[in-house]
């Protein structure tokens, strides 16, 4: 029934936009290493480590086919899911017969775990069955069952297959005949359900699921997730301070948090709840004009990873888990269909190319939990985690990039180009077949090239074209002649009768950029990132014979050059270069406090800085973002 | 035995000075002005609240005298036991009837609540007998205990009298019946009874105290605090994860770790163990070097009230307790002690003029409880705490403060003169009798007389002058004429017989200057701090007509002029006066980042800086302590 995507509004009323299949789109640029890499590397190593860490275990030991009790935390059958769900994405661009297997494999060892009622979680086996549903706030039960929902509708979109899916849908039935309206009034600890059960809705067409979701949504804040069994640990924590419509801020445990309004906005999509659109716009507000860091990370605070106050945006210190970049993203992701407003997708990409992405390593297989933007140079990528949430979920949201690259209008008469990345498209319309090859080099180059290789359509049909919100300046030229054309919403419109053989070619002006925060984040105040394009830039160790956390940009004439080619490692980027000072540490020893007029002034450096997500894939050293401007 | 001090190392054989008694000192100037509201304003309306929030109903609910049951923190007690300590410093320079006699009815209510085998906590009665010293790690009973024991001793110590030093001693001598060495092993979560027992050791001259304080301090690190029964709390908090010798850096909780200094220091200063001194240094510079605010604050994180890693010192965020920073004030004059070295004086005046005073109104009745570096005009001070530690333990610093203005040498030969302020001293020496006024309206003036009104000795004496570490040049003059001295370890010395109408004129540079932190410091990068002399300055919105986060003043040509004057509320202060630039807030408005080239300019605005231990005492407002320099 539905479309290979994470996201199928196809029949949404309140969506304006739908997706375009990940099976659809070839992507082989800077995106599409990602996705190679997941292929060739991330996913097999990652399965080993299900099976070497006991994941998989686990739900055997709950189906009977091995001896053994629950190991790790209690929601480690989502790191399964997870997977399943990243393979599943996968297997639509790239034929990989081992992982095909594996995911096979590993949906039997799931569905064998199911209990007869439909309750499956390996935590609480048969002999555990009077525990189940006990303990909400920790248990992570439909935290647990929202992802291997969407593990089992990401496969049977896939393969067609049923076996995942009605192991999903039974438990999701018995969630229902326990929880929602004049049953049990509870909530689990951890949002992550609400979306699932609303795409579970959009697989099946039947209307329970969403208005489980919706109940969910809305009854958060009324004590059900975080009752007085949990002493110590504060309401927003599950966010549950608040009604979600009454929410006025983002607060409490990030990932919480923002998953919760992936669920609203996934209810919205479906009801067009006009106070659920209200407070989602009002939380999104806060996130952008408040609440994110310049690389798209959220949720400052270690201290219960959560959201900080308003503009409490510390770097060294920076939490900005890699698990609530990726919910930022599906956010925006589901407010973009609601509005088709290119804001949503400024702020995906500015998430993507920063602060997601450093998520995971160049070698595929090791992974930041969280993104400061600062580091003594101790702060390293890790192969796993006892609590392994990141890994996997970066994993899936790799491997589902391709649907994220066009949209088309509901009526598919607009076809939206969102990212811009080397890749082949090829799908079709109710107004005839496309198929589009672009050419570009982005993030590093600003020159994109769509061509339409074949092109049936016989009306006219709008192309829209993303204008980034970081360019200045920008130009189109259809089949090499300019077009004049203003963006609206963060959009140029190209309409007309496509043809075979027509082309576009997008430039945006890229300068770098010096970039200053509001002057309320006091760790910025006197202090600038350097930007170019999407990319936000570091000064790491690797690349630099002097204390970054020293350096000093002249603010006045910063002399930045851009240079394309090979570092080390990190591949063929833009690096940036230029003429700065630093000071001499040794003369700094053994000091915390010097008066000006007595400080041994900093010396003159030359200074390399690279894309943030590539760093700590060498040497370990220091690493910063923010550069002192005096 | 022991003189009208805190602290009496006069017998103690690793101590190279001792005190000079309170009663022998009076003080007019900015440190007596507390002094005076202490007397007026802040004991008086202190009992009232013992009595309206059940401080003292605790006790009498324990004695029987009144019907009901404790209520509020397990550590209440210590609120009675500090105010208490607080008055009979304060009985000692000032005739207040009214505290004198609210004084003794509080020591009869304290002393009907003990039991009949020595111990005494109001949480813990007869008929809880059962659960006394079961909970080591949140009960806080040895904490109560140590509070206990210092009020006892500076009671009798002020009166003569044993009324509550036997009930203290009975409870010492019934917890070393109970802990130590071959008895009960374990700790109290608190650090705090150490001090106070190697206090009741030179008041008895009893070794058992000495004994089991050193017992203390050394048995921390192997769980014996923070054992298995409180899981989720680490032994960092309880500075229970390494033996104290081993420690190399500040961590945990900050009052505990710092309390914890204070009894190793008053250990040695009475055993002279290499070992703690060893870790005492390390420690010390630990602080200084890369923990400690440029208010002298210290503990970063309101998060378990915690040291944070070396460097960080976030402003808004700062929690930088009064209690901590009255722990640094009493830690460094125990390093003081053991060595005349004017770098703990130094520390000692940093945090007094800034981070310890700030934590009481010029009202003399309302706290902070957390002391933050910048504000967005929410940060206000309270009449009074749930948890109440630091009300009463800033009044009793405050009634201390006459006997830390002078110290001796242990043979009487050399008079320290440690602070300065308008005083006047009347003590005698082995030498013979000394009075001396101190004539100067520090830390505002730069100068400074001291006039020998009387002066029996017929031997040399040296007087030492504290050059404070923040001066780059000073001028000494004896009667008149000039004197070429340089400074040793912190003072200067002038020896001579000391005859009647000697005067000796000091002055000090004290020009305003931008102080910058190392570069580590992330918050501060780009940003300077405005300090005169000892104080620290910030900008607060009752002074200035514009966002006052969003200051910049001029690195190259900051343009400060002082102004001696009356300011509102504030009294006859020192301000600093200049032109600098601000944002108008507007043009941030809903704006998060922006490229340096788009940023509207700042404009031009006359700033006043005002000091900080000041501020908050007016409408309430936005303050910022770190200006941005660009």
């Amino acid at each position: 029934m539905g479309e290979r995507l994470p996201v199928d509004v196809q029949r949404s009323p309140f969506a304006v936009l739908k997706g375009v299949e990940i099976s659809s789109v070839r992507i082989f640029g800077f995106l599409g290493d990602y996705l190679e890499r997941a292929d060739r590397v991330t996913l097999a190593t990652m399965y080993d480590l299900l099976e070497k860490t006991g994941r998989m275990d686990n739900l055997r030991f709950a189906s009977g086919k091995k001896k053994g009790s629950f190991q790790g935390f209690r929601f480690n059958d989502t790191d399964v899911h997870k997977w399943a769900e990243a393979v599943s994405f996968l297997l639509a661009t790239k034929a990989n017969e081992k992982l095909r297997q594996a995911l096979k494999f590993a949906i039997q060892e799931i569905k064998a775990a199911q209990d007869d009622d439909g309750y499956i979680d390996s935590y609480y086996p048969k002999d555990k069955k009077s525990e189940r549903w006990t303990d909400l706030g920790w248990s992570h039960e439909m935290y647990c069952a929202g992802h291997l929902i969407q593990a089992a509708i990401a496969n049977k979109r896939l393969t067609g297959e049923d076996t995942l899916f009605e192991v999903a849908r039974r438990f999701a039935d018995h969630i229902d005949s326990v929880f929602g309206p004049n049953k049990r009034p509870e909530l689990d600890g951890h949002p992550e359900v609400e979306m699932a059960l609303v795409e579970l809705y959009r697989e099946t067409g039947d209307s329970r699921y969403l208005k489980l979701a919706d109940y969910f949504v809305r009854a958060r804040g009324k004590g059900y997730a975080s009752s007085s069994k949990y002493p110590g640990i504060t309401p927003e924590y599950f966010v549950d301070h608040k009604p979600f419509v009454e929410l006025d801020e983002l607060a409490g445990h990030a990932v919480r948090m923002l998953y919760l309004c992936c669920g609203a906005a996934d209810v919205y999509l479906e009801t067009g709840a006009k106070d659920l659109w209200k407070a989602l716009e009002r939380l999104w507000n806060d996130l952008v004009q408040k609440k994110m860091h310049i690389t798209g990370g959220c949720g400052s605070r270690s201290e219960w990873e959560a959201f900080g106050k308003e503009y409490e945006l510390p770097n060294k210190r920076a939490y900005t888990e890699t698990c609530a970049a990726i919910a930022s993203f599906m956010w925006n992701y589901r407010m973009f269909l609601a509005t088709a407003d290119g804001k949503y997708v400024d702020t995906m990409e500015q998430v993507l190319y920063n602060g997601l992405l450093s998520g995971i390593s160049l070698d595929g297989r090791h992974y930041f939990y969280d993104n400061p933007l600062e580091s003594d140079g101790t702060h390293r990528r890790k192969e796993w985690f006892e609590c392994a949430c990141c890994p996997p979920n970066i994993a899936r949201l790799i491997t589902s990039l391709p649907g994220y690259i066009y949209s088309l209008a509901k009526d598919e008469s607009k076809v939206f180009v969102n990212f811009y990345e080397e890749s082949k498209a090829d799908f079709n319309t109710r107004f005839g077949h496309l198929r589009i090859t672009m050419e570009t080099d982005y993030p590093w180059s600003e020159e994109v090239r769509i061509h339409f290789d074949r092109c049936d359509p016989t009306e006219e049909i709008s192309v829209f074209l993303r204008i980034p919100g970081w360019t200045e300046d920008f130009s189109v030229r259809l089949n090499g002649e300019s077009v004049h054309v203003k963006p609206k919403n963060g959009y140029v419109e190209l309409r007309r009768i496509w043809k075979t053989g027509d082309s576009v070619d997008l430039s945006f002006s890229m300068p770098v950029e010096l970039v200053r925060s509001h002057p309320f984040v006091e760790e910025n105040r006197g202090r600038a990132a350097v930007k170019r394009g999407p990319v936000v830039y570091c000064a790491e160790a690797a690349d630099n014979n002097f204390e970054v956390r020293a350096l000093r940009v002249n603010y006045e004439q910063p002399e930045l050059e851009t240079k394309y080619g090979n570092i080390d490692a990190l591949g063929a980027v833009t690096s940036i270069h230029g003429k700065g000072f630093a000071y001499d540490m040794d003369y700094w020893k053994g000091k915390l406090y010097v008066p000006v007029s007595k400080i041994e002034a900093d010396k003159p450096v030359e200074f390399t800085l690279i894309p943030y997500c590539l760093w700590a894939n060498r040497d370990a050293g220091p690493m910063v973002v923010w550069i002192r401007l005096v």
